[in-house]
């Protein structure tokens, strides 16, 4: 087998060299998220799906607990976790109504170098904003389906989605052979954008409530608010309004801090959260309870000083 | 130490191969389920105990929202889910109202190669008639339990069944290492089988309702519906009955369609999952809920064209 | 590179050997508890910054479902936990109502030989009781944060916490890189200790609700039980009252039994839990619900022959 020791000897260093660069680099983790909860066995039947793809990959769950069916949460919860993830990282996210209906089963590079599995039904809205895409592609199920489901119509978040982003996660295909590539255009939910209006105030949405905790989570950026000449440093008092389908539900002045800690226990705040965006929370308390506010894309928010 | 660069060089390749190998190869996954929620530290408990056995053991979830000392539903959930995963895995099924008495701690090799670590109390009921079982141990708590344990009578998840269903899937022992082989006999629990009726319809049981989303799970797989003449393909409104002790609950003509997105919004539907079992459902609604179905041994459906 | 084979197959061996003690020794798991929930992005947001890290760093979760802002359980769950795992194992806890204010973010050695990364408010209470506390640093967040989030003031969790544990675990630093060394003096919970009372009686507190089942955990050791000359295999009926500050609201004589399976279905048992601490149950049912009793520092309860 080896004519000479040099042979036998470099041939150990490769195996040892591969072995290492293998556990290493060349298998990333597979990130799930969805609708179906944790009760169900449908998280576990994916899970065993992907290691049957390759025993020792690395699988996480983002949040199995999104509203059923509400595809706007599925587009937030992967805008907000993405980049903290490792670069060839590859989400699977499923919320899918129109399951086994013509939506196109896709695979998104993004221009941060991860990945995400996923119906192409919306919930790549706010990643195309945040993260951005740099390419899509179409699974193509003749090849990238898990064997033996194809009388399965009910379940692609097992046999299609879970088996396609395994085999990504774990190099045993590339992204080109995916499947072919789309016009780099998504589905996309409407919202609001965040805008500084005329008047100096700034408009945006409210994009979340925060579990467990009933945090407001807005679309506004802290820069729009620096702009205004605004800083938790100041312990200004900010002007909110809060509308409901153009009618405000709440009209307060109440304080820019730096943190929750840095207001009266049971106290309202404006504060930056960790995504450098404005929320809304009550120090030790519940702000979307309290003051009866819900996330979506007909809730509005304005700042004013 | 090594007499010529052959010898060493040699040694090389075999720990290189050896250090492959074992990732690859010699250790298998190790699966949980239990009634024990996910809010306590019992999990959390069972997966320190099994990564004392081996540091780098791969351990997953099935669910711990099975409904406190519900063994039927822990046997639905391991008879559907364990196909999916790589022959070799090891399942420990842990929901035990007897612990403490003389129920049998078990483990079972079943025909498609998977393990199950469980007390024998009716939670392989569901898994002998679908992956059959073709050996028996029982467990010999003298070798296989958690050194230190022998004063704790409560907590068998932890000291018995997580240990050995670690041992196992570390390849610390071996299967025939577990205990001493039984009778292939299992602890059963009675429910309806599903049947072709003589008048032409067929009949079988609610097994399960698929949480959060209330579709319903009947035990009559889509080949009983196909013999009957019966297909998605057809758009046919099949005649569905569903009876509580007996006491008809739902009686109402509903479509036979391929996925939920084939009827409208609201609307019942009949399918088959992706167990290839049928299940009704209402497209981006909850049929156990709007129509006050549950499931268990005590729910009968019945089908009729 | 090489002069000669010796030299060449020397390395392949060190090759070899260095992944396999690699990937068996110097990772330790991570294991991550918070009031954070599993429905938000949180918990994938500090999983995605240990992976950054380390990307085969193996991360469990003890719990997400603490009460917010309950130090006491985030105490609680430490404490009962922590022995179970592997010496070694850096354990991530975050209950953090002051997160932005003056409190001391930490890493505690514990006697057994853990590793504790938290807020130091409270949380570590009954690991200085259980495990005992080697060593106390401050983490150094010059450091040990993550590189671009000095702006971000709202989620240490992730930022510092998950971050500085990850390398800890990793073996990216060692314990004493974390920061400075403080006194080894902990912010401390006041709660009422167990003791024995002059006529033969022992008093303590009730620390726990276990869910979903409702057993009340007492912080009582079996062997002040023991000392009454009460036992299990006596099936003796001992007398218990539980107050809720200082006003009695359960007192009845109840079973102490070796464990559940020992007592009628729906009746209450006293029984040594996996702790070898004195607790309360309803075979088959929930003792909390059934009885109005809860768990904290004002809730104490007696036993008596």
């Amino acid at each position: 087998m080896f004519r000479t020791l040099g042979q036998l000897a470099t041939f150990a260093v490769i195996i040892a060299v591969t072995t290492s660069a293998y556990a290493d680099k060349s298998r990333q983790a597979l990130v799930l998220s969805s609708d179906f909860g944790t009760t169900e066995r449908f998280v576990a039947s994916m899970k065993g799906v992907a290691l049957n793809v390759e025993p020792n990959l690395q699988i996480h769950d983002l949040t199995h607990h999104i509203e059923p069916f509400n595809v706007w949460q599925a587009s937030y919860m992967l805008a907000g976790t993405i980049d903290y993830w490792p670069e060839g990282t590859v989400f699977v996210s499923v919320v899918d109504p129109g399951v086994g209906t013509d939506r196109k089963s896709v695979v998104v590079k993004t221009r941060t170098g991860h990945y995400v599995v996923t119906p192409d039904n919306g919930s790549l809205t706010l990643v195309a904003d945040k993260q951005g895409i740099r390419e899509i592609r179409q699974i193509d199920e003749t090849i990238n389906r898990r064997p033996g489901s194809e009388s399965s119509h009910t379940f692609h978040g097992r046999d299609v989605y879970a088996f396609t982003g395994a085999r990504l996660a774990a190099a045993v295909i590339q992204f080109e052979e995916v499947g072919p590539l789309l016009e780099p255009k998504i589905v996309r939910l409407r919202y609001q954008q965040p805008k500084r209006l005329e008047d100096g105030g700034v408009v945006g949405s409210i994009t979340h409530i925060e579990m467990p905790f009933g945090n407001v989570v807005t679309n506004i950026p802290k820069s729009l608010v620096d702009a205004l000449g605004l800083s938790p440093a100041d312990n200004a008092a900010v002007f909110v309004e809060i509308s409901h389908a153009g009618k405000p539900v709440f009209q307060q002045r109440i304080q820019y801090a730096q943190s929750f800690g840095h207001v009266d226990h049971g106290a309202p705040l404006l504060y930056s959260d960790s995504l450098q965006t404005i929320g809304l929370a009550v120090n030790s308390g519940d702000f979307a309870q309290q003051y009866k506010v819900q996330a979506g894309a007909d809730w509005t928010i304005r700042l004013a000083k």
